[in-house]
């Protein structure tokens, strides 16, 4: 089980040498695939698919047999935990996630219940399982959760946001109420990928996709800080291997000093931070994931392709041998025809062949 | 007319120096003040507001009597330009701006009219006269306009936008036909802010409010050299003192670099770049405006104090004696309580005369 054929992706992450980049895209189990489609109109509703084992493990890999793709990620949401904290997840047509019960006051936060992965989100277990089993040892299969931060925002607002308003209310009125609720969520995120690791999740990925919305001093004081305990409490190894650990801030390109700090594996990038930048500030400290904008793909084969280089030259102009992985800066739109996110694919592992063969 | 009895915005725009540290906010005039909600109501609707001399006067003078600002800025809203291009713009409650028509392909944009902003925008050089006159040279007037790229994304989607489709889908498969977009739309903005400056706008704005949706490749691309362009084409001097122009780009604290280049005057940042960080980047080249989390306004006095206070001491932390103006990050929201904004400025006033006085 622990024999992986293709483990490029792991050793990137671990900064050890690469024959090729890996590559793999964020939402790659996804709308624009139309065997995504039907799986999901089979399972009736998007809770549905992730929660049945046989569904979340077929469309996590369906990007697999289309694509040259280093890594699987397993199918399900970053608000998992949430709901199974009683919040009641539910998804309105167009509309996004949406909670039925909110998170506003101490005593909301005092009434949450102590998550135990195994039991209260099973369903996600036995997907990591089966996913495992399924791929065979094709590739490494990444675990992820959303950073206490961003399931905060959920809860707090009980769905999307564009301001914030409830939560940055909370955080600046009651600054003592939202860190009970991002400790409370800390430890459920450890515990929860934790129960992943030991399901069988190879990497994992922590999505701090409402980071960017925080200031730079209050990002370290309640999203950073708050990631750091998590991976501080993570199980390290497992199978005999390590297992690397991704942060991933959209729109946190000006925080890179401090994410090395956390002791994380590798930073995700979005779109917005010069790659070869990035290299440079961080000096092979960590690896580096991203961070072509996913809009790209709506361009030609050759708009691909020459973003695509451009992206891999800024990865390596410095002499870099590894501690790159190649991905979208976000995930992948519904609007991408599939043929579109091959190009992108086959050519990371055509041209990096330049600068690793 | 040309005597300002408080000059200091302009002064530390220009980097000379000053007594304390210059305040404004972004929609200081808005919908936390209730005399503003007074006077919106009398107008009917929001475009009623802009349109009407006296009322858009009445309203830019409204926050002015309560709070010790160093600047005033025009009531209108940046997406006049496009309204006056035949597009027809429109107000849905609670849905943000939105346009009866859409640019989408070569050929609207072909169709585009030339503006001349004299006499398709009359009501706007109406009100910055009027202004002028009621400030009796209190202090200066900011005129402004949004940037090509930010007018462009709501003519192309039609209104506000999370993932810009349209927009990207046209940068990324006919980068040509948006180009000629924004060519044009260059050429409205400097025809639009010269003839602003004509009637008395003393200082300029460029709000890039979605810029920091771009990669940093096409940010350069698509948004900033078209600023440039437009401060290549703007009156620097009128009435005998310099225009000073400040750029802001939201999500933009990545490419301070680039945008130095274009010749700007002033830098604005939001909330998420360290002040202290940019300040040590641009060496003195430019002059930085911001940057407070508008929400700190949710906070009570003691938190307001001591944000503003680490935000002065970010400003001045190396010696720095000018070159700085303060202000939220981005606009106040309607849910800030007007006391708490006079907190804001007041401490701005006080707190900086440990470094400037």
């Amino acid at each position: 089980m622990t024999n992986l054929k293709n483990d490029r992706f792991l050793r990137a992450l671990l900064g050890e040498t690469v024959d090729t980049t890996p590559v793999w895209m964020m939402r790659q189990a996804g709308r624009y695939l139309p065997e995504y489609r039907a799986t999901r109109a089979q399972a009736g509703d998007f809770l549905s698919l992730c929660k049945n084992t046989d569904f979340a493990c077929e469309v996590t890999l369906q990007p697999l047999r289309r694509y040259a793709l280093d890594a699987a990620i397993l199918f399900s949401d970053i608000l998992t935990i949430p709901d199974a904290l009683g919040l009641g997840l539910y998804f309105e047509t167009g509309e996004g996630p949406k909670f039925k019960k909110t998170i506003r006051t101490a005593q909301d936060v005092a009434a949450l219940p102590k998550l135990n992965a195994k039991s209260d989100l099973d369903y996600v277990m036995n997907a990591v399982t089966a996913i495992r089993s399924a791929l065979g040892g094709a590739v490494p299969l990444i675990g992820f959760s959303g950073s206490p931060w961003t399931l905060a925002t959920y809860m707090i607002e009980g769905g999307s946001s564009k301001d914030f308003r409830f939560t940055k209310q909370m955080m600046y009125a009651e600054p003592e109420v939202l860190h009970a609720l991002l400790s409370h969520l800390a430890d459920s995120v450890i515990d929860y990928l934790n129960a992943q690791i030991e399901a069988g999740a190879q990497a994992i990925q922590i999505f701090d996709s409402w980071g960017g919305a925080l200031a730079h001093r209050e990002y370290q004081a309640f999203s950073l800080n708050y990631m750091q305990k998590i991976i501080a409490g993570l199980k390290r190894e497992h199978e005999g291997r390590k297992i690397p650990i991704i942060m991933f801030t959209k729109g946190g390109g000006q925080w890179l000093e401090p994410m090395i700090a956390t002791g994380a594996d590798a930073l995700g990038l979005d779109w917005a931070t010069s790659l070869a930048d990035a290299r440079q500030t961080v000096q092979g400290r960590v690896a580096l994931q991203g961070n072509l904008d996913p809009a790209t793909l709506y361009g030609s084969a050759s708009t691909i392709e020459t973003a695509v280089k451009a992206m891999l030259d800024d990865a390596y102009r410095h002499g870099e041998k590894t501690g790159y992985v190649a991905n979208l800066g976000h995930g992948i739109t519904q609007w991408v025809d599939p043929e579109r996110a091959k190009i992108f694919v086959d050519t990371v592992h055509d041209y990096s062949a330049k600068y690793l063969g």
